[in-house]
């Protein structure tokens, strides 16, 4: 491993406490802050915002855990105005 | 693992006993209280009520298990009203 | 683990010699009594009655397995008239 | 495990030698009689009928392989008439 | 198991250069010599004929691998005419 | 094991450095020199040719991985005419 | 392993600090420079242009994650003009 590189999962940790965008399989998006995660890529959301092929659908108060085998992409910093 | 991180089964932990809504890869969606779950993340609700896109369709008395492959979203504290 | 939880496998254990209700992913649905299971939650029903989105469409006497990676739903006690 | 349960392994084992009826996460079905199987739940049948959604499209002289990870219901005895 | 039992991967050993028909879970079918197999099931024909739902569309000469994962059904012996 | 046979990974491991067809179970299919493989048939290509449904699309120089949880057909050798 | 072999996740390695190409499952793609990987081919690019069938839909400034269970192919160099 070349000393630049950096792991998927170094980059989940590196983001608890700050925004995140997740996509599921399923095209829903939420973002929201990212509270915690697993080895398995289960992470837990809070104050989160879900949308639906980029529209808003709903605001979710609290925390939320989404599953690992249902998420195809995710990125720090939350989802691009 | 940062202190404030919560793991995703912590979450499930913290909330048995309380309410939690479920949402399925297949759009079903159940609300109920958590009784139980596992590391497969098969969980157990009480007094559920049963949605098909958000739309109530059945209220169920008694326990239900709900198999960890199909779920993709847990929240704690229930479906928004 | 809190102690008034109940692991999913218990709640099986508990039912068995019961009526319970199981829906697969395919939205296929199964009564029956429950005569045995496995840690992959395979399950094994006997005097099964089939339902197809909500309508019966088969009565099985003797027993049937149903296979647990089809399965997302398990209510003991049977489905609600 | 209570006395009175029967494993669904157990259930397979004691159906060697006897017609089983087979259903596919395709909705394709099969009725033969069981050979043989494995701890995957793969089976292998004999003199086997085909049908497809309950209407018979063929019969199979010699053995044939179901893989197990596409059964999604077994039921001892066979199909009802 | 029973004496009388067969098991799959036995079956497929027995098969080992003679004829087979292998359908995958998208309907594609195959007939060829097996000439080899592994543990995950995954296959090795020789001088096949592709199909697409009963319909013969191609001839391959030389081998061809077949994954595990994709095939749903075996038949020793081949497709019957 | 029967002397004649030729396990999977072998034939893949034979045809290193010679052209490969290769079909995905999305129906995608590639053409290339096979230039290595690992245990979970992930493979890779160089100097490939996408095909859709049979109709060339694309012709990648360089490297190409693919995944080989989505590899339904592999064809040492390559495509025929 | 012959010697001019090159094992998948050697061309991975290899790539780290380079332009890439990804192919979801879900025919979504996306170019980007590799930032790192783990061995379950779960992906971290940064500066990533998304497309969907071919078409540009969104430039995404930061890192981004890409599960690999949903990846079916991987091109190092990036996407052809």
């Amino acid at each position: 491993m070349s000393a630049a590189e950096i792991l998927p999962l170094e980059i989940i940790d590196k983001t608890v406490g700050q925004p995140i965008w997740v996509m599921l399989t399923s095209h829903r998006e939420f973002t929201g802050t990212l509270v915690g995660f697993d080895d398995f890529v289960n992470i837990v959301l809070e104050d989160v915002v879900e949308y639906d092929r980029d529209h808003e659908v709903k605001r979710h108060a609290g925390k939320m855990l989404l599953s690992g085998n249902n998420i195809s992409m995710l990125v720090p910093g939350g989802k691009p105005e």
